[in-house]
C-alpha cells in the first residue's frame, strides 16, 4: 500500500524531531501502521533551514497554504504554535478534507471547541497527544484507556519549567527569582518565562484535559490561574518540615454537590509519601481518580523535541490506521460523540473545595492562637496542624504556620480576610493550597 | 444505533466487575463507543450465582458453547482463566467471527502466538489489556502510545501479591514466610500462591509485554523465572543501607550486540530514588524507555475487580468503535503487522547483562577480602561498593556485602563458583541482581 502523505507547518524543534523520528524508526513505524508514513512538504519561513534538515527529497515551501491546497496530503501537522497563522491553517486543512495532528495547547485551550466542531463535521480527525505533558500518552489514556470510568479528578504537574524551578528551589534553599535567572540560563526556562511561571502553560493543558475528562467543551477562560512567582524559600522549607512537598498542580474535579466542574492551576503542597510528589526537574506527571480502577499516574518528559514528536508521531500512525474508518466510528476528539458534550459549568474559585497551608508573621503575645484558630472556627474551618516558632532572641515577633483539612475556598477567604485586619497579625499572610491527593 | 451485544464467559470476582461498571457507567460508555454495550448472555458453571448478578434480562446459561454459537453476538469476554476450557472457548469464538476481550495472563503467555495467528486470518481483533497491570492501560501506551519509539527495554511490577509482601518486609522487618502467612490472611495472597511467589504470573505479562514491544511471538517458555521465596530481612536492610530497595521486577530489554532479547523475571535492587522504588503494596507500575520519548512509568491498581473491568471495558469500547473499520486497518493484536513479525530470540540468562548485590559469610581474617576482589577482576567484574561489617564480640565470621557494576551474568556465575569454594566462605553466597534503570 502507497504510504500516507503528511504536510508539515513549522519545522522548529518538535518539527525536525518529528522528521528525525519518522526517518530514523521508519521500518518499525510503517510495520505499526501497516503502511509507510513520508512527510513529503514542510513549510517554514525559513527554507533554507529546512532545507538542511528535511533533504533534498521533500519539498519546502515557505507558505503553509501550498501544504493545505495539495491534494495528495492527507495529513497536516501544526507545529507552529501560536493563535495566528497556526489556527487559520488549522482550520483551512480541516476544511480541505485533512486531518489535522497538532502540539498547540495554547491554540485548543482557547479555539479547540471551535476547531474540534468543523473537524466532526467534515468528518477529520485532530490530534493532540503532543499538547500535553509531551510524550506521555495522557490524551489516549483518559480518551481510551480510562474510558469505562467515570473520572473522579486529575491532578498533575504539566509544566516542566516550572518544576525544575520547583526542585531547585527545594533541593538548594533558594528564592525563585535566582533560581528562575538559573533555570534560564539551563535552558529549561525560555527569556520570556510568563507563560510557564504565571501557570498559564499549564493552564492550557489542564483545559483540555478537563475536556475530554467530563466530556465538556474546552473552557480555559474560566480556570482559575496562579503561577509560582510568590512563592518563598521559607514556606517550601516549612512544607517540609510537615511532611509536603510544594507542586505547581493543574486540578479538575468533578463537583456532583454543586453540578460544576473545579478547574484551577496553583502551587499546591502534597504529602510527600504521593508518588507524585516525587516527580522533580523538568519531568511531567499525571494522576487520574477513575470510578473503576481507582488512582492511575502517567509519568515521563513532558517537552523536548523528541519526546514531544514521540506524540505526534503516535497521532500520525492512529490517523493512518483509522484512515479507512467510518467517520462515526473514529475515536471521538474530545472522547464523547459529539452529541453527548455536556455544558457543565467551570466553578468559580470560590466555590472549590481544598485545604491550606497558612503562614502568619504574628506578634509574639498571648491570646496570637486563640483568636487565630476561634476566627477559624468561627468559619467553620478545622485545623490539621498547627506549627509555632520560638521567636529569636529579641524578636517580637513569630512564625505561626497551620494546615487546614478541607474547606470552600470562599469561607477560607473570608476568614483570611478577618484574620488580615488583627493588629498582631503584622505581614501578608501566606496561604498556599494542599490537596491530600488520595 | 443498535447496542454492539456481548457474551460474558466467567462472572467471577472480574466477571461481575465487569457487569457492574458497565451498566453504572452506561450512559457514559454509550457516549463515548456511539453506541450501547450490552452484555446479553453469561456463561458460568454456577448460574445461580450468575443469575443474582445480572437479574433477569440477561440469559444466563452453564455452557459457554451457547455463547460461541449465538450468531447475535459480536464479542465475547473471556474470564474463566487457565488453559483448558478457556482455550477451547477462545478459539472457538474466533472461528465464528466473534471478537474476543481476555484476562488472561497465563492462556496468553502460553498459547498467545498460535490465538493471534487465528484472529488475525479470521479478522477479528482480541483484546487483553486487562491481563497485564490490571487496569493501567500499558497494553494500549506500549502498542499505540508509544508507537514512534524504538524500545530499549521495560521493567515491571506486576505482581500485586508479590509487591505487597516486599513492602511489609522492608516496613517490618520480617522475613518471608510471616509476610506470607499474613498476606494471606488479608486477601493479598492465595490459599496456592506458587504462581505469585515464584514469579510466574509475572513472568507471563512479562512475556506478553515483550512481544508487544519487541514484535515478536510470545516466548514465555524461555523466560528466566525467580520469585521471592529465597528473599531473606537481612538483604532487605542492606540494601536499604545501601541506597536500593528490592522489587520483583519482570524486565525485558534489546540486546541488539547478540542480536536478541532478555526476558527474565528476578528480585532485583533498585535505586531508591526511582519512582518505581517507591510504588508499594499491592500497587503495580511499569517503566518503558523508548529512544525517543526516554523513560515512562504507568502506575496503578494490578488487579481487583473493578480495575480489571476498568480494562476489559476499555478493550470492549476499542472493539466496538473499530468494528465497521477494515480488518487490515485495525490496531494490530501485537502492535506490528502480522508479516512483521521478528523471530529475535530470547537470550539464555548466562547471556544478560546486569549487576550484582552479593553477600558473603566470611571468617574474620586478613585476606579474605584481597582474595574476593581479586577473584571479581580476575572475571572482569567491576565493584561498585564495598561494605564490610565488624564482626559482634566473639564472632569469628562476619558479612562482606558487595555491589558491582554490570557485567554479563555468565561470568558472575563463574566467580560465585570460586568464591563458594574458598574455605573463608562459610555459607551460600546471597547474589540478587541490581538495575539501575536509568
Amino acid at each position: 500500500m502507497k504510504p500516507i502523505q503528511v504536510g508539515l507547518l513549522g519545522i522548529g524543534t518538535v518539527g525536525s524531531g518529528t522528521f528525525q523520528v519518522l526517518a530514523r524508526n521508519q521500518a518499525e513505524i510503517r510495520r505499526r501502521a501497516g503502511r509507510g508514513i513520508e512527510i513529503t512538504m514542510v513549510a517554514d519561513l525559513d527554507t533554507e533551514r529546512a532545507r538542511a534538515i528535511v533533504g533534498p527529497e521533500v519539498q519546502v515551501v515557505a507558505d503553509g497554504r501550498a501544504i493545505v491546497a495539495n491534494p495528495d496530503i492527507d495529513i497536516v501537522i501544526e507545529l507552529i504554535g501560536g493563535y495566528g497563522i497556526a489556527k487559520t491553517l488549522v482550520m483551512e486543512a480541516i476544511a480541505a478534507g485533512k486531518h489535522v495532528v497538532t502540539a498547540n495547547k495554547a491554540l485548543l485551550a482557547v479555539h479547540g471547541t471551535e476547531i474540534f466542531a468543523a473537524a466532526r463535521a467534515k468528518g477529520v480527525m485532530v490530534g493532540f497527544e503532543a499538547a500535553v505533558a509531551g510524550g506521555i500518552p495522557i490524551i489516549k489514556a483518559l480518551r481510551e484507556g480510562l474510558t469505562a470510568n467515570r473520572i473522579e479528578w486529575i491532578a498533575g504537574i504539566i509544566n516542566g519549567t516550572t518544576n525544575f524551578i520547583l526542585s531547585e528551589m527545594r533541593d538548594k534553599g533558594l528564592d525563585f527569582g535566582v533560581v528562575l535567572k538559573e533555570a534560564q540560563r539551563l535552558g529549561y526556562a525560555e527569556a520570556d518565562p510568563t507563560f510557564d511561571i504565571e501557570g498559564v502553560d499549564a493552564a492550557h493543558k489542564a483545559s483540555i484535559m478537563s475536556a475530554i475528562a467530563f466530556g465538556t467543551p474546552v473552557q480555559f477562560g474560566q480556570a482559575h490561574v496562579e503561577g509560582i512567582t510568590k512563592l518563598q524559600a521559607a514556606d517550601i522549607r516549612y512544607a517540609e518540615q510537615l511532611g509536603y512537598r510544594i507542586k505547581l498542580l493543574g486540578i479538575t474535579k468533578r463537583r456532583d454537590d454543586v453540578g460544576g466542574i473545579e478547574l484551577r492551576v496553583h502551587p499546591t503542597l502534597v504529602p510527600a509519601k504521593r508518588l507524585i510528589a516525587n516527580v522533580e526537574g523538568a519531568m511531567n506527571a499525571v494522576v487520574v481518580q477513575g470510578d473503576a480502577v481507582g488512582t492511575t499516574l502517567y509519568y515521563g518528559k513532558g517537552a523536548g523535541s523528541e519526546p514531544t514528536a514521540s506524540a505526534v508521531v503516535a497521532d500520525l500512525v492512529d490517523i493512518t490506521r483509522l484512515h479507512t474508518a467510518d467517520a462515526d466510528h473514529r475515536v471521538p476528539h474530545l472522547a464523547f460523540q459529539p452529541d453527548a458534550t455536556a455544558a457543565t459549568p467551570i466553578l468559580p474559585i470560590s466555590d472549590v473545595v481544598t485545604a491550606f497551608y497558612l503562614r502568619l508573621q504574628v506578634a509574639d503575645q498571648t491570646g496570637v492562637l486563640s483568636r487565630i484558630t476561634t476566627i477559624l472556627a468561627e468559619h467553620d474551618i478545622s485545623i490539621d496542624a498547627v506549627l509555632q516558632r520560638e521567636s529569636a532572641e529579641g524578636e517580637k515577633q513569630t512564625d505561626l504556620i497551620i494546615l487546614t483539612h478541607d474547606t470552600v475556598e470562599g469561607r477560607m477567604r473570608a476568614a483570611l480576610a478577618q484574620m488580615q485586619a488583627l493588629p498582631t497579625v503584622l505581614a501578608p499572610i501566606v496561604n498556599i493550597r494542599k490537596e491530600e491527593l488520595s
